[in-house]
């Protein structure tokens, strides 16, 4: 195991009706006046903003909206947003959404106080000192951004989508996860937040760290949970107890519990943002796509801990069958486990045309130099055949 | 799954040589004026506590010294504390040792700062309003203090030994996690670790929430894996990867995640908690005696997760046998693991006399009232079964 530290001071408030304490949570945290960050319409039409902005008011808050945040979220939003949150002179943000949501608050949040450009603060030229406060009240388990330090941002000028971690100034103060507001996401947003939850820990699960076995042990078990409760919500959507668990995995997931003392990877990732920075499709969707090419790229050169994962995790019984038959049937029962939530592993019928790949390796070399990862150390070249892999 | 809030801001900094951070952290939480608090004089001998008052004074901290706290701590060192940290000044406690020293720490960030005799928030007398900040560097794997806003206190006068959770108030702050500290703990005080800290994770499983497929996931895995290194150490004591895996895991028994949207039973922690202090044995020399004791009763009673218990974490095969043998066989297996570690499952053998059940019982209707836990809800007389089947 490696040294590290795990600091994840969010409060996570869960459960029926959490929304309703927003306000009170919110005055906890010091804020006066409050910039609420949403996204296409969705919370405003089911109610939701209505009833937040009432706990607003009842604990004696201001607040501005600030709507209109899409997946996969841009740098005008960001830049529009900072301009607001100074001109009202907002000192908290409160994400009510997903994960574009909540990472274009925690990029307002790097930006407003900041002299600085914020783009600086994402593609490495500058570092934050400060950030505003950010709370959340999530409707989509996916990004994990909840109770994560991270935030992607996609700059639609220069077509890099790039993603940070600043967990000293980034975590949210408090996350309210009321599984009730998930009920009415469609079949195709619960499953591409399952296949984005489920990404976060296989990033930290391949490793070559050594003597790591309670945070693998732990690591599967919430794995197999989400599956198991994705296939649940297939079926029966409204089934509240498969939405809480899916919701509290997707934070465990991704606010570094299933990384600690690991040397992560995030291959997958870096290598799934460039297709939805150029197709503009979703990143779960995307990421079913590189993530079964990527194992099978990796299988050949360093098989030992995708082999663990298909007893572990996929439940292939190893009696009788060699490393590479094991593996092969994991990465296939994963590929069903992508189909049966109704998606493609193909990245032609992904982007509905033939994908540009050599585009897609120009752009990953600039964003993330001649290499990527370390599970298995892809050079470019390994990458165009991951991308070939996934065609 | 139940509502439930999850905050847990200790900031975790775990590994080789962390000790050497102690002064940088306790700066960074607003430290100026630190009373040391410690134990019986081992920190002394092994050159730990010299080595962090060195941190201290390199990051421009005062200190004062306050040792000697032992195993199950009292209140008469509680009271002692709070004259000192009041009389030197001290805004800040760090607790250099194990679940006792943090303890008492926590005690008396309580009551150094109240105009209330500490001992009421307690015994439910009064309610704490505030706290010092309390930093911990952890010797002994086991209680999970060091992540928990808990705290175990007997008052000797009463011969009452009482836990409080106070998570707003008692959380410390940072605590360093070096495994290697804890290469030196006898074979017993390992073993009295890791039969603590298993049961922090029993008391939040055994629940009749529903629900909770994934906390009761990642709670199997983590108990398993807890098993799993305490054989390992028995046989090699200095197995670094061993004690970080243990380590870890006896702060995620305890930190709140394996309790999260559960109704929790604290039985054990209760029958035992009369076995040390009223014999003064180790406490997780009482719980070896007391968990077998009070499955073997539940199991009559509520039998359907201790089953699961007995193939998730003590891997009974269940083909071909009834629910009562694969029960059995679980708890059988429990008690060879204690039997291993060279602990006695049995009470007389513990304290070496025939114990005054009667006054066990009378003491602990005083603390508890007449009845006890929700698993299975247990009368006095209960618990006087458990005793005599503990004998």
């Amino acid at each position: 195991m490696e040294n590290f530290t795990f600091w994840s001071p969010t409060e996570f408030v869960f459960g029926r009706g959490t929304e309703l304490r927003t306000g009170e949570l919110a005055a906890r945290f010091g804020a006066h006046k409050i910039m609420i960050v949403s996204g296409g319409g969705s919370a405003e039409r089911s109610g939701l903003l209505a009833r937040i902005r009432k706990t607003l008011q009842d604990a004696g808050l201001e607040y501005v909206d600030f709507a209109g945040v899409r997946p996969n979220p841009v740098a005008s939003k960001v830049y529009e947003g900072i301009g607001i949150a100074r001109a009202e002179k907002a000192d908290f943000l409160l994400a009510v959404g997903g994960g574009s949501v909540i990472d274009t608050a925690k990029a307002i949040a790097l930006g407003a106080p900041a002299d600085t450009d914020f783009w600086k603060f994402y593609n490495g030229e500058a570092s934050p000192q400060k950030a505003m406060p950010v709370g959340v009240v999530l409707t989509i388990p996916a990004a994990g951004s909840e109770g994560s330090g991270n935030s992607v941002i996609t700059n639609e000028k220069t077509l890099q989508k790039i993603s940070v971690r600043y967990p000293m100034l980034l975590r949210p103060k408090f996350a309210v996860m009321n599984p009730e507001l998930t009920m009415t996401l469609l079949a195709n947003q619960t499953a591409y937040g399952i296949v984005d939850m489920l990404c976060h820990i296989y990033e930290r699960y391949f490793s070559n760290t050594a003597g790591t076995e309670i945070v693998d042990g732990y690591s599967e078990a919430i794995m197999r949970d989400i599956m198991d409760q994705a296939t649940t919500l297939h079926f029966q959507p409204d089934n509240y107890e498969a939405r809480a668990e899916v919701m509290w995995g997707g934070m465990l997931a991704h606010n570094g519990l299933c990384g600690v003392g690991k040397v992560e990877d995030w291959s997958s990732h870096r290598l799934e943002h460039e297709i939805s920075a150029i197709y503009d499709v979703p990143h779960g969707a995307g990421l079913a796509v590189i993530v079964p090419a990527w194992l099978k790229f990796c299988a050949r050169h360093n098989p030992d801990k995708i082999w663990k994962f298909a007893i572990n995790v996929m439940s292939v019984d190893p009696s009788g069958h060699d490393t590479d038959e094991i593996i092969a049937e994991g990465i296939s029962r994963l590929e069903d486990f992508y189909h049966d939530l109704g998606l493609t592993t193909s990245l032609r019928e992904l982007i509905g045309q033939e994908p540009d790949i050599e585009t897609m390796v120009c752009s990953l070399e600039r964003n993330m130099g001649p290499t990527l990862g370390n599970y298995v150390t892809l050079s470019m070249d390994d990458c165009r055949e991951i991308y070939r892999m996934a065609l």
